[in-house]
């Protein structure tokens, strides 16, 4: 039972939980979840992110604003995972050093991946304890407002949201890509065409019922596809311009 | 036994690997790996990134080079995480419809998210069967280099390489920041004197043996901070350009 144990069948299961139960999440558990975040791998050691748990509820709703999603204010804990360069430069400071490099590009990465790492620790450990998670990206709908609405200094950016709680529903497990469409060995394999290969998966998707819109069948993951890369919003293409904003040194 | 089960003391547990044994890896074990990846929450669905599986010794001594890490070319296995929006531009293409949002930054982010939870992901499910990890941030030392190796196509991007096998060192755990300072409530937390507030923090990691300078101990953490941002790679400054290079849109 080695290969398929409870943690690989909770994450092979892992489905967004978009509804939750009116039950608070016992404080002993919620700071485990916290312990974890706590103990991620990070870059270099340096720990470039934060947490920032939203606990006010009119927070919760001007976030959820951004969000464009009623749920998000009703969620019963809401954590926004953030880079931060801030600490470390601060720490450096007062040590008497040179800090314009907290600045640069590459720790803005380092500290995007290490909110991405710690995120998803935490959406595990919360699983692996009967709670369930929404992953929040549309907080980005509006980078500059969430900085705002969350006091942010320079040298910090929102990455992701993290509602979490006990489940009130159980959706079905949404198909996915299979893995020979994207894991390659040795490079990166191209395909001469896709709609021929991801035919198949087209049809699954066809036959899965996304709660989210009352129980409507969805498209072919191609059509889905196509309608998304025909949109861009406005604001998400302002990201790089709010990084800059927030201190850090664009150089391209 | 709620709040503490097994796959909650492992993450808090977790250690880099960075030696293994002579030991391959189960197929049924790596392709579990797989699955859990491939079962990842993924923005909008979209699942914006793939992994390239590192089996050609020579490659691998290429990444370690990149890396400037010596056991990466002796890791039993290695994986490289890629933004991907080259896939699904190539799918809505072949749709007929147009396409030039899949090189914009908010879908580089997405896929730089989508393959960071991805990886995690993966690490969880291996350490919860018994195997070891190292992160590798390394690989972008030159990211420019590692597109060139792994022959990534435009509109792809590395983010984050990982070895993985079952370990054959014990190394200690490494000391981490307090939660409070780096998880506030509903608004950024700023202190009035770091130094005053990671005081015990800094004696903690001064007993912190690090496996990979002879036993040796490390310096303080405010120590390791101001030494890191004294310095920054030439090459790690250049990743904004290199992925406008790779196709993407930086609109700055």
């Amino acid at each position: 039972m080695n290969q398929m144990n409870v943690m690989v069948q909770r994450q092979l299961g892992h489905r967004t939980i978009r509804e939750f139960k009116d039950m608070r999440i016992p404080e002993k558990v919620f700071d485990t979840l916290l312990a974890v975040a706590r103990r991620t791998a990070t870059s270099n050691g340096m720990q470039s992110y934060s947490i920032i748990r939203v606990t006010d509820p009119s927070i919760k709703k001007e976030i959820a604003n951004v969000c464009n999603q009623e749920y998000v204010g009703r969620v019963p804990e809401l954590l926004i995972f953030v880079v931060d360069q801030f600490r470390n430069n601060r720490i450096a400071k007062e040590k008497g050093t040179v800090t314009e490099n907290a600045a640069d590009m590459d720790r803005f990465f380092q500290g995007f991946t290490d909110a991405c790492l710690a995120l998803q620790n935490v959406v595990n450990a919360a699983e692996s304890m009967d709670l369930g998670v929404v992953y929040l990206g549309s907080i980005l709908n509006d980078s500059a407002k969430i900085c705002e609405i969350l006091k942010l200094p320079k040298l910090t950016f929102p990455v992701l949201g993290l509602g979490i709680g006990y489940p009130n529903q159980n959706p079905q497990l949404k198909p996915r890509l299979e893995n020979r469409l994207r894991v390659f060995e040795n490079s990166y394999g191209v395909f001469d065409n896709y709609l021929e290969e991801i035919k198949e998966y087209d049809r699954e998707m066809t036959t899965y019922y996304d709660l989210r819109n009352a129980n409507r069948r969805v498209d072919s993951f191609s059509d889905q596809v196509a309608a998304k890369l025909s949109n861009s919003m406005p604001n998400r293409q302002e990201m790089l311009k709010v990084i800059g904003r927030q201190g850090f040194r664009l150089q391209v």
